[in-house]
């Protein structure tokens, strides 16, 4: 373990960016060399994030995305918070370099690349990179991240539906489709920049699904949840655009085995020993303000006998745990620092 | 047909009563003689409603409460947007007086009295008007509406849920449990009181469930649907409060019939033809803003033959589709005017 | 008198032309024959606004803007809800083929041209319209607005702020700086596009003051308020943007006549007489809740003895009182119907 | 200088008592050892702020507010987060008992027992405690407070106002009125429960002043305004609820003294020295999201030449350099800390 890490962010001007700026500005263990970004470069941290702007962190200047290697400092890890092709490009180049990757975007997560096709966009010209890459999820993938070079950070969605479901595993009948009916934020569901669909009088009093047919964390959960269920999930998920800012609520409706009763259900969720997960004792208790700015997923579920439909309710910032929060995690895995450092 | 209606509103201080003089004062139709509240006795419209104190209605004056019917003026019809406990005692008194009755709170919806007493903590002891009552939703029973002495005014949970289910009926299979996943904003879930849980810090930036284990819309949405079903249909309803003031987006998931497309349930929905629903080629499409401050009903369905979910999303103003204008529309059709008048 | 007018909007695919098209699809005189805009031209009200599209209305279509005065209908007058270039180009053949022209651009305000080219950032190349052109306040300008050919609708802020100082005008020290401290929410500060400074992540939870070297509005409140004053008025204004959608509150400090007092104020303030002026009588009593869709304005003053400044605010709607409302207005004034018809 | 203080906080249950805990549980000389409620007493830290709950602090208990001293353990220093009676009780007998104390109520603001009398609606029964009580701003008091038993830690109002007008003070003719128009986030306004005015459906899509007529912090502005200007000072103060929850933007609209310039105002501005002030070019970029969830002071001014008008603006959030992080802020100077300890 190395006392302090030398750390860079590509694409550090975004949402993500800026929540990784201000963990890793009070992660003992982390010192922030190089920052870039297209739309800030030249520009010093002080003047674009205003409220991280303490001294030790306000000097950081932005520099423009490398065009080569030799533009990138001598790291021992980077954070790719960046569009896809980005990331695809530039994480098997900082691999070869011996700087260990933390890909926050897409481009690492699906196994499958005609998925990735699919739902990206893109072809994956990088396979061997795909293979090497852990799905960096610490409740479920604890031992590979530790050894990784490349982790692929989980979506927001992802891992709200997956943490609860990891949970209770054993006792839904995945032979049965599992829905999944995720409501997020606007930080979630877009970046800093105004888009079409993300303006003021667009989202505020406002809401609705989007990519209903075709959201890309669909295959992603899809396909973490048939490695547990050890065997192909049928899955119908569904975003929907909050009007507010921050968080992820998500309700996972299931079938469960049969003979389970609540005392099943009970039983997991008060069994879990993770430093994130919190069970509590009713899904009315799960809520956003509970976990917002926190590293913190809660959960709980609802037996229905009357309809033998269970509901599994999950809440996280997505910004934290689904995003930067989750990534210095996967962080303090790799290096060997305590798995908090920095995110409690 | 009366061309004039003398018309009054018990309860007439909260979200509901507001929409409604809102809506009538503007009626070609309603002359509103008689406004009751415990809270605004003695005050004038103008003073409690200053946005809708345009000089037809600025003078009208608050009433307390009666005490007894002959504190209550002669008029053709009353709507009742009060407590479900006050509803119960005056409902079967105005209809004896020859006064039509439209209730908007949930005295009258639940047939099975034993229900009304789990959901509602109250003890029905109205059982004749009970049997009168008629469900006023005009999509699904408009002939027995125009008939009816007492109309119990759907539910804004059950409006949301049940026209677009009604519509796709005959293509799904009501043997797999419905699941309803409805969520409003903040006009739906409680009054114009500050209340537990109603407060500015607690609902804004926030996202939650509530009375997931017991919401009194679960068996009105039931006992409609088995209605249609033509056989009991087991539910799962949860409810979701948006930081946010108006209006319900309702998701249901289904299992279709066997052999059932994609086309069949495009042509069920596309040959409707009512003047409130409108039917949206995608759930992406269904939102809020299209439909609040109207009485429309926005629906769509995805088809997923992957998962072999069928999604079915609505949308309504819950002040007027799911509350005041539903009770117009009630009216419109009991006393002979176009069904549209006033809520157009 | 016409019993209906046939009425054009330019530009109706903005706040400001959705907020005509709700009025005048109400107003028993108008028929609105043309819609054009840029954005939406070819397709029909029913898909752009979808929360108007009654069946009135739901047909109509948008055409796009005229090339030439050959491409727009026989019309007895048209709203102007363009960019000012666009009005400045338009108003003058408009008015030459005998269509009155009611503007809610800001390309007629000014009668200084200087002003214009300064705060505009245009040359003002129509000086005979400009001449000719009625500042459309009813409630200062009423007689000229009835015979005008060409109304220069005021702005939105402009309206907040002189309405009431209009009221008091007697009683103030116009030798003294008149202060405007005036805050709005988002639809009065920008258009239905998202654009720099609009986006959702920008606006929601944050408050700040814009424009405030240098806001087009300043010069035509001075404008007006030393008209009323009788000699040049020095003037600071500030608008801000609230993180909400709809309404201007806006606060004027001013410095009494000697000798004047409160009574002279509650005086002046309860012997108002118009349609939409509304004294309260206090000011924490003004509030945007009680104007919004509506075209009142609210007002009340504080008379602060101990610091000797008065304070005097009031609220409106802006996209009613502020912009369309007060263009009804306006048309109701200028073709003889009741001042009120279809904005009460 | 302790090396690690033993610390309680009495009215640890609201707004500011969570932020005093959440600041305090990262501060490397803070071990917080006594927090009371009566709302919560009995209950874990978990329960009550989920958001906060680390392992470290989540088994943090709250006890009932103490009945007498005896019930209160042995600590360096207390912090009062209670209503302005019961800090009015109880400072005096920390002191006595050798506790520091740190008042975030109004208890001890007002050297003037009468204005106390008039705006708080109390007898100040505790004059020499009064005498006592340093005004804890760092700013302009550093001195003092180091030494300080009782801090009266300032209120959120005149915290945002002081400052700048502080920085600017030789520059401001005195002799004429200043006025604060203020605009607070619902964090500033009320405390977490809900309450008259406070409720969602009162403070969304609304924006209106309050106590307009009598504020309690005018009188401290006032006071404060009136020790830097060297004479008394004639204040017009008005507050405003923002539809949002964090942060204070205030205006103030003074006069300049004679001959003096932009110039002279910029070299001020730039010249201060503060670990929490910051300067910024232009009242524009004066924004609640950049000061939000930190201590700073974010000011500009604008100098208005024509109108001969200066405009201060300020912006914090209300509930760290408003109340509880300047708190810590001057805890860290009474006990030798390095005086950003825990608010960086």
């Amino acid at each position: 373990m190395k006392n302090v890490l030398k750390l860079g962010i590509l694409g550090a001007g975004g949402f993500t960016g800026q929540e990784l700026i201000r963990i890793l500005s009070r992660h003992s263990g982390a010192d922030l060399q190089y920052l870039t970004s297209s739309e800030y470069a030249g520009k010093k941290l002080r003047e674009v994030f205003p409220a991280l702007a303490t001294p030790t962190v306000a000097a950081l200047g932005f520099s423009p995305h490398p065009q080569t290697l030799a533009d990138v400092p001598a790291l021992d890890a980077i954070f790719l918070a960046t569009p896809d092709e980005v990331s695809l490009k530039w994480a098997p180049l900082f691999i070869e370099r011996g700087i260990r990757v933390i890909d926050i975007a897409g481009a690492f997560r699906l196994k499958n690349s005609e998925d990735f096709k699919s739902y990206y966009g893109l072809d994956h010209n990088a396979p061997a990179a795909l293979a090497e890459a852990v799905y960096g999820m610490p409740e479920t993938d604890r031992a590979a991240i530790k050894n990784a070079k490349l982790i692929a950070n989980p979506g927001c969605y992802p891992t709200a539906a997956l943490l609860p479901l990891y949970v209770y595993r054993e006792l839904i009948d995945f032979t049965k489709p599992v829905i999944v009916d995720a409501k997020s934020g606007t930080s979630g569901a877009g970046g800093r920049k105004e888009k079409d669909g993300l303006g003021y009088s667009t989202v505020y009093e406002n809401f609705r699904a989007y990519k209903t047919a075709k959201h890309q964390h669909a295959p992603e959960i899809a396909q973490q949840l048939s490695l547990f269920a050890g065997q192909k999930v049928a899955l119908r998920f569904t975003p929907y655009l909050l009007p507010m800012y921050r968080g992820i609520l998500s309700t996972a409706y299931i079938s469960p085995k049969p003979g389970v009763t609540d005392a099943d259900f009970n039983r997991l969720a008060t069994g879990v020993n993770e430093p994130f997960l919190r069970f509590r004792e009713s899904v009315d208790q799960i809520e956003l303000k509970s976990v917002q700015h926190t590293n913190f997923c809660d959960f709980s579920h609802h037996f229905d006998a009357a309809s033998g439909v269970v509901e599994i309710v999950a809440a996280i910032d997505n910004l934290m745990k689904g995003a930067a929060g989750q990534a210095v995690q996967n962080m303090n895995l790799m290096f060997g620092f305590e798995e908090t450092t920095g995110v409690y």
